[in-house]
């Protein structure tokens, strides 16, 4: 057994990386209204132009530019109505000089129009002319056909979580069959004597399971299933028997607990077992989230992680090391850090990042950081923050007025 | 018919405020398990201490702090060890002067003892008795009964949409039903007879829906529940009809499209029809958005919204008025905006906000927002967009170089 390999955080991303490099990342095809959330597998790229025909984007007359040139309040134009475009129709109505048609918002510009003038500098004269009381720019009020979109341009990459917006612009494609990553599926095992389920009133010395709950609800946030969720007592076969279970039917097992040495050793020497690539990392220089362990099974192609036991370590390694090698795996783009003013002076640990959690207050023009400090094996100093700011391996600290970076909690 | 009121954004909020006060916001009890992301109706407070006993968070062994004064590496203190404490167990025992107890990471300190040793400065002398290389401070390695939660504190504020770790904190306290908002019904009309089906192939002229598809999703995003969604033709009668269905399931029923002049007018005298409070805001200050019909009918305690027919403009309206709304009325706190650097000036509508789309790029220790200009009716505007800044009412515009708040697209 090869144990105690204690890895910066970005060492331990690259073994994982490396070594479970064959890790499932399959792809499922959901309908449109399924999609919301989920992540594309491949990019989308416009099969057509949208939209497909020059259409308006306001009420008005389309109009030869030459024609209304000059053209004022107290100079209108003077142009023949020769026609009207009716919505979800095509027209065969042709503009030769000083004519006009009426199109309104969405309708298709008839041929020889070169753009809209909006009905409100219009007026009509007779039944059959009116007057426009403004110039217009070739294209004003038009909507060119493949200006949204051209036919072969890229729309949306893969590893794009598809937003409302970007179910709008599938929909306008008419890709109503969408190819995202099927969900990782998840085994939560938490382990510890002390735990009982949440629905229990503890005895003296009991604890209620924190992390099956948070952990839980951390891998179900980002779009996984969970396959399984068990409380395991402090026994070895207990543990061996779940962990061998959920290999069968889990992309991920994350156990937590087992934060004191004797079980610490005890699933760190069971995922040695039970992984066909060993222990990849026994140990994370991570501030909270020391006593962290890394396996992978090539067999089963499960990731197999050993979770600090104190909650707020136990979800933050979850974040920094799981989730992340899911959304670099699935080509997702990091979300964008809030700025903000540090409140007072946080201090690192030296050799190891720490994370430091902090609420958001709004200052005179910028957001404040307040940090939150607490013991570990406390749940509110997550509760309270909205995020985290990282001070390096190497950086000794950071000082009150120091602009840093906030990663939200979602 | 009281028709044509433009309101400027912060009215037409206020007279949805005014009017559609009795707007349902009714409750609803759900597992542990199913409340994440879902809106807390109620404050919740520890019903207990959390943790309920002093609990050790490091591995080591409960000591006096006087019996540790002043050892060092070079002049270890000896005490006698008593005894074990068992994982998730009470412990009778108590430490008299000179006597140490081993208790792991979760376990209960006994009497006597007022701080932990981590087991790294303690050496096993012989099999009753280790030396202690370190002194220690009162409460070190020991989380205090209540430290984590006082009995009667509030834990997590009415309005809280339940993150992670929130879920975390529930599991601590043993809340295993939670009583949070019903989530509202919806329903999404899109009209225009230019209007098909993603799933079909438009005929010159046609369109394909991307409303619907896109509003549903930014519902359901928010946690709503579409109650019904179609595409309506212009015809006065099947859209009265669809409304009036939709009364009877719905607290809130989007009406998109619609924008040019006829149509406009047909959806707000519908509205005014159909909504006891009639017509509050016909016309929204605010670009894009400006087509934009808000009514109230307090018998079915509906809101009835015509929102623009252009995709970017419904949705922004959508997230700027109803989510806002909604948002406001369950005592949500509003989401964290990016601080950016503006990379090219944009102009304000004169006497309308305006809110520009920007795609954020990482530049030098800032965040750089670069404006996302397309015409209205285009959508992939929206797509190509991490957020929107706004420039107010009374604004000319905003320069190059400025630091702008940019609220995130989620």
């Amino acid at each position: 057994m090869k144990l105690l390999k204690v890895d910066v955080l970005a060492k331990a991303r690259e073994k994982l990386l490396e070594h479970a490099e064959a890790c499932l990342f399959e792809t499922e095809r959901v309908g449109l209204r399924e999609a919301l959330s989920r992540v594309l597998a491949q990019p989308v790229r416009a099969r057509e132009a949208i939209p497909p025909f020059r259409r308006s984007s306001v009420d008005g007359y389309a109009v030869r530019c030459a024609d209304v040139g000059g053209a004022s309040e107290s100079a209108p134009a003077f142009l023949k109505v020769i026609g009207e475009v009716c919505l979800g129709e095509s027209t065969r109505l042709s503009l030769a000089p000083g004519q006009c048609v009426y199109v309104p918002t969405g309708g298709m510009l008839p041929a020889g129009a070169d753009a809209m003038v909006m009905v409100e500098y219009c007026e009509a004269f007779s039944a059959a002319e009116i007057a426009v009381y403004t110039s217009a720019a070739p294209g004003a009020g038009v909507v060119q056909a493949g200006e949204d979109m051209k036919e072969g341009e890229l729309v949306l990459p893969a590893g794009r979580k598809l937003r409302p917006q970007d179910i709008g612009a599938l929909a306008a494609l008419g890709e109503t069959e969408i190819c995202v990553y099927r969900p990782w599926r998840v085994t939560v095992l938490s382990t510890g004597d002390e735990l009982i389920a949440p629905s229990k009133q503890p005895e003296p010395g009991q604890i209620r399971d924190i992390n099956t709950y948070g952990l839980c609800a951390q891998a179900e946030q980002e779009g996984m299933k969970i396959a399984a969720c068990h409380i395991v007592p402090d026994v070895r076969e207990e543990l061996e028997r779940r962990i061998t279970e959920a290999k069968e039917t889990s992309d991920l097992i994350v156990i937590s607990g087992g934060s004191s040495q004797g079980k610490k050793d005890m699933t760190a020497e069971i995922i040695d077992e039970l992984a066909s690539e060993g222990v990849l990392t026994h140990g994370l220089a991570l501030k909270p989230g020391k006593p962290t362990i890394l396996g992978y099974d090539r067999e089963s192609h499960t990731i197999l992680a050993g979770l600090p036991g104190h909650p707020a370590a136990a979800m933050l390694v979850f974040e920094q090391v799981l989730l992340w090698f899911y959304r670099e795996r699935t080509g997702q783009s990091e979300t964008v850090p809030v700025t903000a003013v540090l409140e007072t002076n946080v201090a690192g640990a030296p050799g190891r990042r720490t994370c430091q959690m902090v609420r958001l207050e709004q200052g005179e023009g910028t957001m404040k950081a307040v940090p939150i400090f607490g013991k570990s094996g406390m749940i509110t100093t997550l509760t309270k923050a909205d995020g985290y700011l990282t001070i390096e391996e190497n950086q000794e600290g950071l000082k009150a007025g120091e602009t840093v970076s906030v990663r939200l909690w979602r």
